[in-house]
């Protein structure tokens, strides 16, 4: 798999009226309801949305905001929190009265890295990409219109702690992502780019759709695609994707390198290194 | 926070049966029912027991063994899955018909690494720590009865790439488990022990409860704890707790050195390391 469903766009949301009285009603006909027919649970789906309602612009929220971020009824907010905090996935501040997401909820990501075995197969291929190139070498995959960093062999000469595993970049811009929809059936991939924010990061970031096609086809006739700074200041990244046996793309292998001093040979090598490691861990 | 509350017991977990006619009428009637009081949504205590059914030894799954695992009837096992899937957080295989975890997943345990300020804060210290010992250094939390590793810095001469961040360990016998728990009120340090499955991991491990209790307060009063190949071969390990304003334990940090060439005046200067460390983090 590669291509998760996209979620229901947040606007187009139903939306219990808040101060409902007839709450469990509510959260019966909204799991009866659904947004996608009549197997879809209402509750886990806002839940779900409680959840993703926590990042690094906004740790802490109280009550009202994680509602209006959720896009849900206050008391069906109230609920969920409540449930999620006897559960041990959020954590109240007892003085400020906020929320925050607990330690436990790295255990269901946890679950994704330790039981996909591309990770296991890759990382041997990875260490050795490192070796060779000094550089800093990624294994991404796609989640809806990002790409995911799931696997990282940093630099040795660079000497970074941050939490990296997890990072999300936009397909449309990164050389990982162009990797992959250049393996994709081109409609498919076009539907990327169309629910894509195509904004400019950089100076240098494509954003026209048909440069971007353009780039995505270059990169299904040569086996890999490059960007050059075109999602963050000084960052060369040579990518090439990894597929099933049906050619389908699974993720992608990228070598990150200081833009600034980046001469054409090493993007020539590079590329012939990042594309035979891809083949070297598909089918 | 540090404590998260301790998960229903799955065997006291009440069991819709299978085969029911009014599938969302059990379904509304879980949500009101609970296990702890109204508010408690039974929907989503379910679902996040699916999401918690694959592991490494469990990675992929078919219906019925992920209404077994997560202890719920196979019509609410298929409209949580169903809903998964929708929403991108389970992936179903064409052939086979079993489900996985998707890369999505890995986006809410991110939203704790990249939200808790605990981690910002450490990193530098981590970084240091390591430089001054040339050992693998760890920061965890308590989740319940484990310790969970939220960051670490690779010692230089081990080549580990194994996504580590997220690993569990049991509290009772490992260091940062023992350092935390000092830092507790001994009455709810007594509860962990007694939620706790004291079964021995290696030869040396201490499963005895009351000297287990002895180490915690040992740990107390030296403030720091160390533990010799207790949870796995060759492994050492001396932690010191992170505490809040208020002395409560936030977290822990930890030597791991390779205990064959450890020596008695490596353990004095690495007790004293890590406690200056953890008193940096501290407050």
């Amino acid at each position: 798999m590669v291509v998760a469903k996209s979620t229901p766009n947040k606007a187009t949301m139903k939306k219990v009226q808040p101060g409902s009285n007839a709450k469990a009603k509510a959260e019966g006909a909204a799991d009866e309801r659904g947004t996608q027919g009549r197997l879809m649970l209402g509750t886990l789906e806002k839940s779900l949305r409680v959840l993703s309602a926590f990042d690094k612009h906004q740790p802490n929220l109280g009550l009202l905001k994680i509602a209006a971020a959720a896009n849900i009824d206050v008391s069906s907010a109230q609920r969920i929190v409540h449930t999620l905090t006897q559960l041990g996935y959020l954590d109240k501040n007892k003085d400020t009265k906020q929320y925050s997401v607990t330690v436990k909820c790295l255990s269901i990501g946890l679950h994704f890295l330790s039981t996909n075995s591309l990770i296991d197969k890759a990382n041997p291929y990875l260490v050795h990409l490192s070796q060779e190139t000094d550089e800093t070498i990624n294994l991404t995959m796609l989640d809806d219109v990002d790409v995911v960093i799931v696997a990282r062999v940093l630099s040795r000469h660079i000497l970074n702690t941050s939490a990296v595993i997890g990072t999300r970049m936009p397909a449309f811009c990164t050389a990982p992502g162009i990797a992959i929809l250049s393996k994709l059936p081109e409609a498919d991939a076009a539907k990327i780019l169309d629910r894509s924010d195509l904004r400019a990061y950089t100076k240098r970031t494509v954003t026209d759709r048909r440069q971007i096609m353009a780039k995505i086809r270059k990169a299904a006739r040569d086996g890999y695609a490059t960007a050059f700074e075109e999602f963050m200041q000084n960052d060369a990244s040579i990518a090439a994707a990894i597929v099933d046996a049906e050619g389908m793309p699974q993720g992608a292998v990228n070598i990150a390198a200081p833009y600034a001093t980046l001469k054409d040979a090493d993007t020539v090598r590079f590329s012939a290194l990042v594309t035979r490691a891809a083949a070297a861990m598909s089918g």
